[in-house]
């Protein structure tokens, strides 16, 4: 993508002549904002799913999620420079589309207008991450960061925004990242009975140790860590630690947070538990089976069983 | 509770006089805003979870939830009328206090500032319930309307609103309505260590057929009804439904719910399912086993296990 030929194009059903904005636009014209947020795409653990029920889609083990810190204009801003109303003018979708294409079908998604208007939504245009240019592989030039929604809808390698009375017509908002009833399968599934996924509920996985880890017998203790997040902008409030299997559980020390406002929560925890080993754990080696599960602002808990999920999505959206 | 001498005192830290509102200003000084908004006491169906391990409390069934359309002045309307500046000003709690008093204690509550202030919060002073006078049980002559909210912040015959940088210090909001990890249990919970609820998780239950139902041997089919309600102003996106314990399900139809805006569905949702019965249900009474379980439009769901929720409060708050 060469900096000086990008445009990103400002379009909706009530804007009566789309705007196109220039990177330089965008760096100068607008305040910047900074958001630290974690992106997970839906299909985050699906190879856990799979071992209930075999899911379509990327083999994902607990790395499809991330957290950075991004900067760059207020989308809201960007949409009243175009001429979009405070209120949104009876539009109630904000849609943005990829530069991207995938076997000649585009990348686009749309989030509710109320996200994108919000104060509180912190959705912004991210020109940097982590305090530098944004990186090709993270959407150079321009990513739409939605905080506390799905991965899908913050769409890489921006190329338009356009309000819209409609839903995304995207094949990825309209046929993929739905939830469905576990009697549903692909063979009888019908795309248009779930709402597109935006928040996505409350999660938690183990980083440390790996799966199988072998541990040396003179241990007496051994440390957990892992990560917890909720979409919504809910904080994570505790996350419980069991080393069998779920019989017994404990609070983990969560590490500690930058101030985040209440309900804009939008990174995730890190947290570390410190197992003491049983003094017999040696001679019983399948004895310890350690498993976490997150509790968010709002007192939703993880499943301890899955549902399928549709998506056959295989991208780190 | 007499309403010519009813007065409504509102404070703040940083409000340098209270002010003093009786009934008739509630009435005529402010613009009134209707909202439905279903609340719920955070000890609904604990009798289910008694069942599991033995806790504290009433034994709710499943009512200690409700539906109501409530009518008054918008909170934000009058803590500015009262001086607070529209951020704050610094103040992170709205604590709210009750006239009544129980053995002693006065009943008192607090929420987040950011929740009282937000145009899309609808925290109103409930002057009305479904267009009459709000009775005596539910609040006479006012109650604050705090939707999305645990039942216990939506204090009853309130007497006092206060803007402060501290949580209330309320018993019922330091040393009640708190969750816990499992192993925590009355001798040796630190309160400290959990914040006080807010917003509710996904919940739903079955209100029809009862418990124990007997159907006659020549029923082919069974109509199942309930309601599903979710905190935060998420709205329930499907209710599954299985006749077999859990085995298999299917999805029950959503009633149909007036609109209510993104991420501001404050009222239940009312759910049907018709269970064809299996031929030979009669020769197999224990056969037929319901249960259901929601999903919130953050594809939050329900644990299948229940965990002890510490909960002292009988009343239905």
């Amino acid at each position: 993508m060469d900096p000086n030929t990008y445009v990103l194009e400002i379009s909706g059903e009530n804007i009566e002549k789309p705007i196109k904005l220039t990177l330089e636009d965008l760096k100068t014209k607008f305040q910047h904002h900074t958001v630290t947020a974690t992106i997970q795409c839906a299909g985050n653990r699906r190879n856990e799913m799979s071992r209930y029920k075999p899911v379509k889609g990327g083999e994902w083990e607990i790395g499809a999620i991330s957290n950075a810190t991004w900067t760059g204009p207020r989308l809201r801003d960007v949409l009243e420079y175009a001429g979009l109303p405070a209120d949104g003018g009876g539009m109630k979708h904000i849609h943005f589309v990829g530069l991207d294409h995938d076997f000649e079908k585009y990348y686009g998604a749309s989030i509710p207008i109320e996200k994108a208007l919000s104060p509180d939504g912190d959705v912004i245009l991210a020109l940097q991450m982590n305090g530098e240019e944004l990186p090709r592989d993270h959407g150079y030039p321009v990513r739409v960061i939605v905080p506390g929604v799905v991965g899908a809808r913050n769409v890489k390698w921006l190329g338009r925004v356009h309000a819209s009375k409609e839903e995304s017509p995207s094949h990825w908002q309209q046929y993929d990242y739905k939830g469905f009833c576990p009697s549903v399968d692909w063979h009888n599934v019908d795309w248009s009975q779930a709402p597109s996924i935006q928040e996505l509920p409350v999660t938690s996985a183990i980083t440390e140790p790996l799966p199988g880890t072998v541990i040396s017998a003179d241990e007496t203790e051994l440390k957990v860590k892992g990560y917890a997040w909720s979409g919504g902008g809910r904080g994570i409030i505790r996350v419980d630690v069991s080393i069998d299997g779920g019989q017994t559980w404990q609070p983990a020390q969560l590490l500690p947070r930058p101030y985040q406002p209440y309900n804009r929560v939008w990174a995730w925890t890190l947290w570390e538990y410190t197992v003491p080993l049983p003094e017999d754990a040696a001679s019983r080696p399948d004895s310890i089976h350690i498993i976490c599960k997150a509790v968010d602002s709002s007192y939703n808990t993880q499943p301890v069983r899955l549902n399928l999920r549709c998506s056959a999505r295989t991208d780190p959206y």
